[in-house]
């Protein structure tokens, strides 16, 4: 038993280290390679990918993961997590055959710099070819992962959000969307009033501000990173060394500051996930979902919320000097501005679940076979139109805009709207614990910090999502939090 | 044949992606990498040179190898270079136990991070242990592979420069110093105006500069990257993509400028090698000091010329206003400057090899066991004091201010003292062909990459230096070119 363990672990490290090597290359890809060495890192990153799964789906690490199935009641709970785990994925990617896990690895790798060339070239055609074959290796791995899902898009749900349906997300999005359009139309009504925040930044000072807002809100820079890419992320390579990136838009610096906060809201989940669970598989944050409701929790119901801004107001008119002729409550008003616009990253908080419902359709549609990746431009346009009432006249403010389908993420967007939900169910019980507006006016950020990571962040994969939820709520997932959230912030903030 | 030739392609392309993917790892750590997470990434740098090491030393690929060997005449010039070099390899490298490659290479991964940590903080006694175990490696590694040597360190010069010995080296660093002694005395006498261009200028500004000159030598962005690093470097994953750093500091404008001309150098070097190398073990640069050679030219011999900022000032103004109330004579006249200093990456072309020596005879001594790491800083202050006159009055200026040894280039620093010479040999040829002068003033740069790519770059590694040395100037290395340009350049600058 105990030569079985330390089989186990030395296997898991070696596993550890390609996936680490590989974060790393997909870092590099995506904030340094140079154009035309893509391709090359790319087959590296496809060489690796091999390598890990050789190591995965080999007869000896099966045997040794099974032994210790055999034996859970010896083992510790992490132990016991782990080896759950690992039993389906073995069980997963074994189905995958080895060649087209590599064919797939690579394409993925390739496709990121195709989607940034054909973005910023605004050339649909140039991308479609590589987005759909990510949707054919979808598709394909999801009918050799399908067990008794009743549709294939819930089969790839599961690797996002365990025990998720369409049918769940169909009533879920189905409540969000009675609430959000009638107040939608209310505010419309209403109106909103002049623009002050578009103001030219330069870059260098924005970085800085930024900086500061990471560590304020306790982002540990000894043991992570800032940089800059095409669409920001997160990336985690161990709690000591986890990465996040901004995209700066000179004329529009509140757009890197909000980026920010939500990629910090990431970051520190990762940095305080429990040290018993380094160099294990758990050792990082859980579902999407979850991880989602912490990056919005930071970017929305914090970092939109005023008493957050008064507490950093004196800070941010260091560098951001407009900021001394707006007042607090005007600036306030401005950053939750309600609008329907084109681009999600950019969308205030109420419209930003309908731009998810655009492309949680679509994603459902491919999968499904009733939309054609061909046709995208023209059905995003149809859609936009339908729930936002605007219609982007660029594929690159379109369908082209988020990176996530060419990073092979398809089924990840539902996280985003499940992770507002989480959040606000999670900021209900917060409130009742701390004392919320005091903490932010005060800037003691770290004690909103720390008890998410006591209640959250030390689980890592641990826990599953639900379970998580249900002990720091004491329920299920409870949209109506989200919805009590939403309804009661912006009737005020409108006066409807 | 047929088969075996496929086989030997296959293996060597996958040498060459793990050997990728530790090139990014590298970059990573000198770039990327925060504090905390050098030590894993240091690591997995361990676990793939190890990947490597098996490879090259796989029975397997011996046998393959060595089947070519012996049918080398139905191989191509490339491939019998490349059979020719791997048996060296894979003779040297098997002589190495496996448990200490591994332990070697993340040793040296990892001292990158305790050498940037030490020396920020200018405590040598936190560095000294892990320089003390590089040389202590690079000793027992040199007793692996020692054949006819007459010492240990002719052993250690065959990495960088094939065929060098100390004695060659004694020889022609005496003879440096027998010139450079006495014509420095006479600069001293003659003495120096009042310097003009320790002005400050915003770190953005550099970069911009920087940028500019990179592409005005004929870098290509599209196929290359420029960031920044404590020490500069120059590294290349394949020709399309090739990496420089170049470290800024805010007063001194001109420090990055030769920096990055200097690493411009390597870079272009890298950019030109032959296609028909690409994919092959021959794809990158020739020795070390061929490839300092490049550098070198660039940066002394090209970016220290009159004709060369006649065609580049006005565009220099732009970011460098300062450089308006100057003029060109008294521009040249100082980045031409003879002043013994205490940093080796800034001293003038004069003193430059005088630095060298201290650290040459520094690396003698320790290996032949007459020097102790621990007293490090007490014989280079003496080095300094004997050669330059002057003393750094902090280990970060003295001993600690190189990478090399840090990265485990115990005998890469005559590379660059041999490379000055290649470099003003070479450029004696070059003047009979082109007029260098005109092609400077007038920036078409191009004729220069292009000869030097025609003459030294396209060979990659297929020549070995001598050789390549020989074709070009029609002799051997000569000294005699490089003791002439000097004298010739410094007699005039200080009219003696």
């Amino acid at each position: 038993m105990e030569k079985k363990l330390q089989e186990f672990r030395e296997k898991i490290k070696e596993k550890k280290m390609i996936e680490g090597a590989l974060e790393v290359l997909q870092w590099d890809l995506e904030t340094t390679t140079p154009k035309k060495g893509k391709d090359y890192i790319a087959e590296i990153v496809g060489y690796l990918s091999m390598k890990e799964y050789n190591l995965t789906t080999s007869q000896e690490f099966e045997d040794c993961v099974e032994y210790l199935g055999n034996n859970i009641e010896k083992l510790n709970e992490v132990e016991r997590k782990e080896i759950e785990e690992l039993k389906e994925d073995i069980e997963k990617m074994k189905k995958i055959p080895p060649q087209e896990y590599q064919e797939y690895s690579e394409l993925v790798a390739r496709t990121q710099g195709v989607w940034e060339e054909a973005k910023a070239e605004n050339n649909y055609n140039k991308y479609k070819g590589n987005l759909a074959k990510i949707f054919e290796y979808t598709i394909k791995f999801a009918n050799y992962h399908r067990k008794d899902e009743k549709n294939l898009y819930d089969v790839i749900l599961q690797d996002y959000e365990k025990g998720m349906t369409s049918e769940k997300l169909d009533e879920f999005f189905s409540l969000l969307k009675g609430e959000i359009v009638p107040l939608l139309k209310k505010i419309k009504e209403v109106g909103n009033p002049e623009k002050k925040l578009l103001q030219k930044i330069e870059i260098e000072k924005q970085k800085k501000f930024n900086r500061f807002i990471g560590e304020y809100l306790g982002f540990d820079f000894d043991r992570g990173v800032g940089a800059e890419s095409e669409h920001p992320f997160t990336m985690n390579i161990t709690k000591n060394d986890v990465r996040l990136t901004t995209k700066y838009i000179e004329d529009n610096p509140m757009s890197a500051v909000f980026s920010t906060i939500h990629e910090t809201g990431h970051g520190i989940y990762e940095q305080q996930i429990g040290d018993n669970l380094q160099g294990t598989i758990l050792g990082s944050g859980g579902s999407m979902g979850i991880h989602e409701s912490q990056s919005r929790f930071y970017e929305n119901i914090i970092g939109r919320d005023l008493h957050f801004w008064k507490g950093l107001c004196e800070k941010a008119k260091e560098e951001f000097t407009f900021l001394k002729d707006i007042s607090l409550e005007d600036f306030y008003r401005e950053i939750n501005l309600v609008e329907p616009s084109l681009i999600r990253v950019d969308a205030d908080e109420l419209t930003y679940s309908l731009h998810i419902m655009v492309r949680y359709e679509i994603e459902k549609g491919i999968i499904d076979g009733s939309i054609d990746v061909e046709d995208l431009p023209k059905v995003w346009k149809e859609k936009m139109e339908e729930y936002l009432g605007v219609v982007p006249s660029t594929d690159s403010e379109g369908v082209m805009q988020d990176v996530h389908w060419s990073a092979g993420l398809v089924g990840y967007f539902p996280s985003y709207a499940l992770g507002s939900a989480y959040s606000a169910q999670i900021y209900n019980t917060m409130k009742k614990e701390l004392n919320v507006d005091e903490i932010l006016e005060s800037g003691e950020m770290y004690k909103i910090r720390e008890w998410l990571g006591e209640k959250i962040h030390k689980y890592g994969k641990l826990k599953e999502t639900p379970e998580i939820i249900k002990e720091v709520t004491g329920e299920d997932l409870n949209p109506k939090y989200y919805i009590e959230y939403l309804r009661d912030k912006y009737s005020k903030i409108y006066n409807i």
